[in-house]
């Protein structure tokens, strides 16, 4: 096997701060195969120590803006940061269309920035089943802060706060953002909002009613803050890094941070079985006997839950 | 088993006419469980038959206003029409806050008209798992039209294209939806694209941006029409219907009604064996076994990859 892609040399390389091993090994696990999940088994006990955010919120609202300046505040205090960037892709195309990526270039010369971005890949709810992969590896990879941006509307917010310890909701003033956040189900997972583009006209309405909204919610131990942001102009980014810093101490401090991890480590062992048992079943299945049930279901003799109960002999 | 929830009686009563009996049914589908499977496996062997049409886009966009003119549009040629209605509902919740069911209130009188809406329960992507059953409930009852309508964004677009003959994608004048519908991927899946609420400005400029779109995805057997409606004022239902009798004339006379639904069919085949491998591997793993692996992986000894392949025994 070449060095360039041993995960046995790329992940301690990556853990030591090698940008271009560090990069490989997210390759190798975007890939799958055996190759990535060796290197997923050796970056995994590493994992954990990382503060994982999530940013969300429908496109164009300035999640890349707000991201990029976390990122100042983050390197202002000498915190290293990585970002995951997930695109909606096309699933038929493949190709991604956005270009927002751009706008980051500017920290490519700081070693303490590492920014990737990842296609979604047609998984249903916009976050690729890569993500938590690259996510483990770049907490083992060290850095302490991690910021997942989402692009994308609907299901993919509500997945992706199963997936961070902290999700930030971003909506711009004006009740369609708010009615689709709500729609969306973004009231109940976000831990943080933030109306963007604080400059605008409707600003205090649309802060109202995500209060308003909130408060339906009934009590909870931590009450969501609706902050204010100027991303452009770099208005509100202390306020919105005072509180991802008290959203993580309140999820130590009350025990909801191993909690959440445990549930969600559960949930990946679970699709882990899943997958390995459908891939298993489909090759075994693979033969006369498959063929036959496709047949019968095609042609209507046989209805699809009939017939898998049959092929698998039940 | 009490009558009024035994599918041996129901489903026959279904087909007959009974909208009772029809109502039942999709409950009992919906809700899964043996009697689910009995009456979906009764039905299955006389679905095939009626065109199934999706209708999607942007919350907002007039979807339900459509559908209604469409149904006006079906009974006044006599065909008998019944409606689907997915709501996307909160996964935390359950609960759907949209409430434009009602317009289509006055259809009930109307024996040629059955509507029903389905909540989609936070599946991933937005589309009910129970909606293709009861899909295939109301094609076995005899409906020759069905109207699939989602309210949601994103990848749920993208699903309901897999499980409809004809999809309808409505836009609104302006940047925002078209562009909303390129990152969806819907631009790869829509089989007609409407832009609806034609009385307001850059309708020209929107369907300029929809063809240019379309042209760019090379030739294709089915070039997406792109039709302008109001629908509030009744304007250009008429050539929607036109498009989708078009539509199913073409998938019909070209072999692609056949080749999409063998498609669609052994796709939920392979779901079916997916859930019932799934379930079976739960129960068989519920024991110490699992509790360790579990254990192991919350306290990060070992990967869920590494976990799952020795729990099954890899």
């Amino acid at each position: 096997m070449a060095l360039a892609s041993d995960p046995d040399a790329l992940v301690p390389a990556a853990r030591d701060g090698d940008r271009r091993a560090l990069a490989r090994v997210i390759t190798l696990v975007e890939k799958g195969g055996p190759e990535g999940r060796r290197a997923l088994a050796l970056a995994f006990p590493h994992t954990g120590r990382a503060h994982v955010v999530g940013i969300t919120g429908a496109p164009g609202a300035g999640k890349s803006t707000l991201t990029d300046r976390l990122i100042r505040r983050a390197r202002g205090e000498g915190t290293e940061v990585a970002v995951l960037a997930v695109d909606p892709s096309s699933p038929y195309t493949g190709g991604a269309i956005l270009g927002d990526r751009i706008r980051m270039q500017e920290h490519i010369a700081d070693r303490g920035v590492y920014i990737r971005s990842m296609a979604s890949r047609g998984h249903l709810g916009g976050l690729s089943a890569a993500t938590p992969r690259a996510v483990a590896v770049l907490d083992a990879a060290g850095f302490p802060l991690l910021l997942v941006e989402t692009v994308g509307v609907g299901q993919a917010e509500v997945e992706i706060a199963d997936r961070t310890d902290t999700t930030v909701v971003v909506v711009n003033p004006g009740w369609g953002d708010t009615i689709q956040a709500a729609k969306a189900g973004l009231l109940e997972v976000g831990d943080v909002f933030v109306v963007n583009k604080a400059d605008r006209p409707g600003v205090e309405a649309t802060v109202r009613d995500l209060e308003q909204m909130l408060d339906m919610g009934g009590h909870r131990p931590w009450r969501p803050p609706v902050l204010t942001t100027e991303a452009t102009a770099d208005a509100g980014i202390d306020e919105l890094w005072a509180a991802l810093v008290a959203h993580h101490r309140h999820l130590v401090d009350s025990g909801e941070l191993e909690r959440r991890r445990a549930v969600r480590l559960e949930d990946e062992l679970r699709a882990a079985i899943t997958v390995t048992v459908e891939q298993r079943t489909m090759r075994s299945a693979a033969g006369d006997a498959y063929r036959q049930a496709v047949a019968d279901v095609v042609a209507r003799r046989v209805d699809p839950w009939t017939a898998a109960a049959r092929l698998l002999g039940e």
